[in-house]
């Protein structure tokens, strides 16, 4: 495969057609398939089928998904449009209830909707507002990547889990943004992508989206992570986030073992995070971690790999506590935890002050 | 599945077919089919394919094929009698030729034809033979069950990797005939079996055998067992060994993982072995770690996973020091390494001994 030079961007908007773009990511890495969502149905079901997924994009998909259904409704009374449109941003919403960064795309451009005088002015300002909102993700995740410079030797063996790329963001990634900001940069750097079971997002996506855009990546199953930075073969690990406690960082299953394993090999182990990803309020204890699909852990490409008697336990998440965090690199710089969580409120007030 | 109580085995001796019996186990867990070797060339094929796996379990495959092969022989004369069991041994040494054990079956058996003075006198010694290293192994492993409940609490939650089981043994299993013997003397027993990726033999083999014996098994994927130690959800972790040297533990990758995280969380981390294991005269660094094959991490089912441009590391097996291992369950007790390495040669002198 060559390296490509434009960005790779998991969903698009063309407000001309009016449709949604998307990368149908159950299909990598057999087939990158663009395909398009004229209506709000066939994005929700895009979303259901995690055709679209990654936090990050979740949101801007559904900030997208709202200046659709405002393009596409048919009524012009503004009463009848704004019910449309609220009709859609809640069918939306109850696709993926617990994505936060997934009501909050759609929340924004809702708010501004039920603003606007009338339909064509409100149809007007859902887009840009859109485009806002997945402009802003562009550029928090080229921020947290500049940030990420400064934790990288020039030349380094990267170790990451599940996908916090390109795919999962409007474009570049949280902890791949890091790896492809430093590649820009010059940096010789090589990654080590764990598979990520029971839905392999390592192999068939961030293998994937790192060889399109000619980074080398070599790909191993997770339970060989601690063996290589045994070997010396790692020096560091960068990983996503789905949420982050005032105590311990939630990412996909698996990601604790890494930070166990990093700490007794005295490696740094960093999460790449906006801060739309904290909830310092909150605490691990507070959290419930969903408990998914036998099938996904018993079942393979149609093959059965268990005995239907035997149980399986299948939790989407673990929680890392903070103590095995080195860093939290930030679109505001690099966080040290726990010390430095107090930034984050001065930081969320400055962005407030902002915003009026 | 209704548990069962004829001890499960993995292979059969059947003089009076004459034929060798074995469970073609990379039919596992969809069918258990049991097919017959009614010559070496169909049980060398099964060894190849992996029907027949694990140490144990291929001595003693490899010493009935060769009292097949006597069986089986039409020469009378006792030179090409000689001659076609010799080449039947050679056969099947070399379908797996860094498989000490299987060697050891073989090279046994042949020992004992060599010695005698007629085909008939030396088929039955064949057969005797045969049978008694299938005995000794399973005496081996009952013996490691029954040593292995000193170490147990009454009620308590294990996890294990691979499959160290009835599956690779003649019977009962290593660390699974830990497993057996303590649900057999009334100990209440949860079993975690990690899937063990590439090959899945934890999800195949693991779940498969001990639901078949009715005992308490849950499937989890590898990367959840730190997760699962944190959470105060297991009490200890015991694997099998392929080969133990002066310094190190090899046994399938990922078991160095579950003994950083068990040392992290304070969790005795036991490895269950017969004597014949032990290679203490090398240290880790003389291993070769054979790389397997790209497929085995890349594909599914038939399904890729993977881009073929992106490169795979796939070692078979992993060294864990000494120093991470609280005590190996062997068949002359347990020993707590490496301070009782020196116990191994002062045991193999009176094995040798015995056997005079």
């Amino acid at each position: 495969m060559q390296p490509s030079d434009a960005p790779l961007r998991p969903v698009t908007f063309h407000p001309d057609i009016p449709a949604i773009g998307f990368i149908a990511q159950t299909k990598l890495p057999s087939a990158c398939t663009i395909e398009y969502a004229s209506d709000v149905n066939r994005l929700a079901q895009a979303i259901r089928t995690l055709d679209i997924r990654g936090a990050p994009a979740l949101g801007v998909a559904g900030a997208y998904g709202v200046a659709l259904a405002a393009l596409t409704s048919t009524s012009t009374e503004m009463n009848a449009f704004i019910a449309d449109v609220t009709h859609a941003a809640e069918l939306l919403i109850s696709t993926r209830p617990t994505a936060v960064n997934l009501s909050y795309g759609i929340n924004r451009v809702l708010t501004r909707v039920n603003h606007e005088r009338n339909s064509s002015a409100a149809t007007a300002v859902a887009i840009s507002e859109a485009e806002a909102v997945a402009d802003e993700d562009t550029s928090t995740c080229h921020a947290i990547g500049e940030h990420g410079l400064k934790i990288l030797p020039r030349k380094c063996r990267i170790l990451t889990h599940c996908n916090a790329g390109a795919l999962a963001c409007r474009e570049w990634g949280t902890a791949l943004g890091v790896i492809r900001s430093a590649v820009q940069a010059g940096y010789e750097v090589q990654v080590y992508a764990c598979e990520t079971r029971p839905l392999l997002q390592g192999a068939r996506l961030t293998a994937w989206e790192l060889s399109r855009d000619g980074i080398d990546v070599t790909v191993i199953t997770d339970s060989m992570a601690a063996s290589l930075m045994r070997k010396g073969m790692i020096d560091l690990v960068i990983v996503g986030a789905d949420r982050i406690t005032c105590d311990a960082v939630f990412n996909k299953i698996g990601t604790y073992m890494h930070a166990v394993c990093a700490k007794a090999h005295n490696l740094p182990f960093y999460v790449a995070a906006p801060l739309s990803t904290f909830d310092e309020e909150a605490e691990e204890a507070d959290i419930i971690v969903e408990q998914r699909a036998r099938e996904e852990v018993a079942c393979f490409g149609g093959t059965k790999t268990i005995p239907d008697t035997v149980k399986v336990y299948n939790p989407a998440f673990d929680a890392t506590p903070l103590s095995l965090v080195t860093g939290i690199i930030t679109e505001y710089g690099i966080l040290r935890l726990p010390e430095e969580l107090t930034r984050i409120g001065q930081i969320r007030k400055e962005q407030q002050e902002q915003n009026q």
